[in-house]
This record gives structure tokens, sequence and C-alpha cells, in this order.
């Protein structure tokens, strides 16, 4: 929560596009000189950086033209009309498939997300889109850790840093911008035994506040505009050396295996 | 997405605690009044309530010191150390029980969300608070509409409304909003068929709005301020008459049944 109960959340301008081998830091560093009204940063401020431009930067992509694929994926392909090249890949990162059906395909990934196409993704790759797909950062706390020493470096502050990604949800429609990798923050906020606002001891409220904070981001970073991240002021995060595995729900607690 | 890529959220001042029969709506017209920078309301403001002084307003809550709790209730409550008469209600209020396991239930309610205690709550209800469980609205859509019209009435400005709740996500620990109801916008931006920032079409993109407007939100609300409500401001959301039963995925469609 923040305080003063307001939010502030500014989409950086100037990031054109991310090539593999890109100093994404360094262009972060500089969007955030250019952005209006963004400096100075503050140590409550959180940077959230999409997934697609730390994959790219990373390297974290795959060229389709190298890619056959098995049976299973040409057939899968085919009924469902995606490219079986993307739909090799999905099942070779695939640590395990939670569902496979209705032409979706929800695996659970080597960084223990569970996602759609788990988190490979073939739009807005640049010229070469249609052949390159891009896979999640293989570890993306630490992707979020080397942005962030890089703008304490440049800046003199050390802001919490978010690498976010959009996932769909079971029983809803649409998808929204969550946490999938952190540096500097919690990322779950845990009010079980503080009181709440009448003084009775809350009990199983624990807030997830960096996927709250990606979800605020998403919304004026939009899905169109070229803008790859946002700073995010006034969330009332706690700072910590949190990851993003203290999200995951473990195999024993997972009801929907 | 914000065209000028930037997002602001006010939560609202000086609603205090809201009790059975309160005038909601006019309490938000009085605090809208009340917090700085709010006014003038634009048509692109959308205004966030959360569910639990809404659901108190209009009297959707259960006094437990009636209720018999079944056996199963009893044994449930016993072996999780939950409330025996709130464990009724759970059941009571349910139209499918969707998991049922390591003490925690998740429900379809009857307004078709899936969430845990079919969106039964103990905390934070005012000095009988043990005793007292709020129930989901029953029509939330119709909540946020009355909402929009009274600010309509006495601002002159047609703001957008959504009510909010905290849901659980399978996979993932903590909570986050999302919307339960919507007044004056379309919860999901469906982007298929658009072009992405290559000019690539896009498949699979819907952009679930609304409820990313609620986690945002949310940052700005907490969960102990007694700030009940909050204007986002610069959230794009599309203007239009939706529903919150655009965002459920049918039965048929259901993978985790």
């Amino acid at each position: 929560m923040s305080p003063e109960g307001r939010l502030e959340v500014i989409a950086l301008d100037g990031i054109g596009e991310v090539r593999r081998g890109d100093d994404l830091a360094g262009l972060l560093c500089i969007a955030l000189g250019q952005t209006y009204g963004v400096l100075p940063l503050g140590p409550n401020d959180v940077l959230v950086v999409t997934q697609k431009v730390v994959s790219k930067a990373e390297g974290a992509v795959v060229d389709l033209r190298t890619v056959t694929p098995r049976p299973e994926a040409v057939e899968w392909g085919r009924r469902w009309d995606r490219d079986p090249r993307a739909i090799e890949v999905v099942l070779r990162e695939a640590r395990r498939i939670v569902r496979m059906a209705n032409g979706v395909i929800i695996t659970q990934t080597p960084q223990g997300f569970v996602c759609a196409n788990g988190g490979v993704d073939l739009s807005n790759v640049g010229p070469e889109s249609g052949d390159i797909a891009t896979l999640l950062p293989t570890d993306p706390d630490a992707s979020a850790a080397a942005i962030r020493s890089r703008i304490l470096e440049a800046f003199g502050t050390d802001v919490a840093v978010i690498v976010s990604d959009s996932f769909g949800r079971p029983w809803r429609w649409g998808i929204v911008d969550v946490a999938i990798g952190v540096a500097g923050l919690a990322p779950l906020d845990d009010l079980r035994g503080s009181p709440d606002a009448d003084g009775r001891v809350m009990h199983s409220t624990v807030r997830a506040v960096a996927d709250e904070i990606a979800s605020a981001a998403e919304l004026a970073i939009g899905k169109t505009a070229g803008r790859p991240a946002a700073i995010v002021r006034g969330s009332g995060a706690r700072r910590g050396d949190g990851s993003i595995r203290d999200v995951l729900i473990p195999a024993e607690a997972d009801l929907f295996r």
C-alpha cells in the first residue's frame, strides 16, 4: 500500500527495437534520462521491464528455420492453425505439460512458471518476426538484478526491478502482466498476523504486490506502443532480497496439476 | 494502453466504515469531493470500489450466529482451524466445488467466479467482525452501474466503474485484485487482428484491462488503510457496455474443472 494512497506509472520513452546482444540496461538508463518527469529516481521506485526485450537482449531466442517439428507438433499445428516449429519449441522447453487441449498448450517452464506456450512467443520480434521465437530469460531474477545494479551505477539510486510477462489465467479470459523476475523487493507482502482496519488479525492475506505492479505497468506500457518499460512510483512494495521463486506454489500444494 | 504512457491512481479519502443500508454511492460522491486532485473527473477515469463495502452496503452479509454448520463443515473447521459456520456459508453459496483440499476450498459462485471460499470473507467487517461474513454482491455489474449513474448525476461526468475483489491464483502464491463487476467499460481489450509494433498481426492477445485496473487500484488502496475506493486515470480502457460475464470462461473451454 502506498502511504499517501497515490500510485503513478510512467512508461519510458525512446527505447527503440532491442536486438540480441544489445545493452538493455544501458538503453534503459538512456530512456530514464529522456523521459519527462521520471528523474530523480527514488528508492521506492520500481522499474518494470517486459520480458520480450530482456529475452531479445540476452539472446533467449530460437530461429525457427533451424527447428524440425516432431510429428505431434506438426499434427497440433495443422489442427489448430499454429506454426508447428513454434509448437516444437514449446514442447522442448517444457519441464512438464500441464494441459494440452482446445488448441491451448499449458506447460511448466524450467524456471517453474505455469503458463500458456511455456512463455514462448512469436509476435512482435522484429523484421524476422515470423521466424524467430522468444523464450523466457533463463534466470529472470538475475536479469532483474543486472539491470538494478546498472541503474544504481548510473543514477546512484537503488531502485527495485521487475521483469514482467503476460500470462493467462484459468477461468478468466484475457492476459494480465505478472512478475517473472524480481530484484530488490519482496514479491509477496505477507499481512498474516497483522491487524486489519478493525484491529482483527488477518489470517490469509498475502498480497502479490510484484504481480500487481507488473499489471499496473502494463496499463501504461500497452501492447503495441513500443514502450517496453515503466517506472512505478508509490506502490509501497517492501524492499528486500526477494526472488520470484517465493511466488511459485510447490508441487505438493498445487491443486491444479 | 494509455496514449501518453502515464497512469495515475488516487485512493479516495474520507470514507469511514460502511454499514448495511448505507448510501455507498453517496459516500463515494462525498469522498470524490474531498480527495485532493481527483476533481474534475474525466470520461476516461475509472472508479474502482472494493467488494467489501459494496457487499456491506447492499446487505450481502450473513450473521454467523444464525448459521448451523453441517457435520462436514464442523470437521473441516476442526481440521484446518477455520470457523465451521463460515465453512457452512461457503458450501451453501457454492454453485460447484472446484477443489477442497489442503485447507483450501475453491468454489464457483452463483455469479460464475471461481475463487477461494466463494468470495465469503470474515476479516475487516466492523465491530461484529468475528460473527459477520460478507458474501459477494448478488449482481456486481448492477452494483457498478448504480454507482456510475449516481456519479453522473452528481458530477455530470460518466466515469466507468469497477467493483473489485482479491482472488488467489493457481500456481502462484498471493492474491491480486480483479474485477468482479463493471459498468461503462469493456473488461477485455481484444487486440486480435490488430497489427503489433512490427506490423505483425497479433493472434492471441486479449488484455484483461479491467483486472489490471483493479490490481493497480489495490496498490494505492492497500489492505489496511480504510480506503475502499480509488480513481484510476490514464488506463486507456475502452468505454462500452461490457459485463463481467464477458470475462468468464464457459465450462466447455475450462481446462481446470
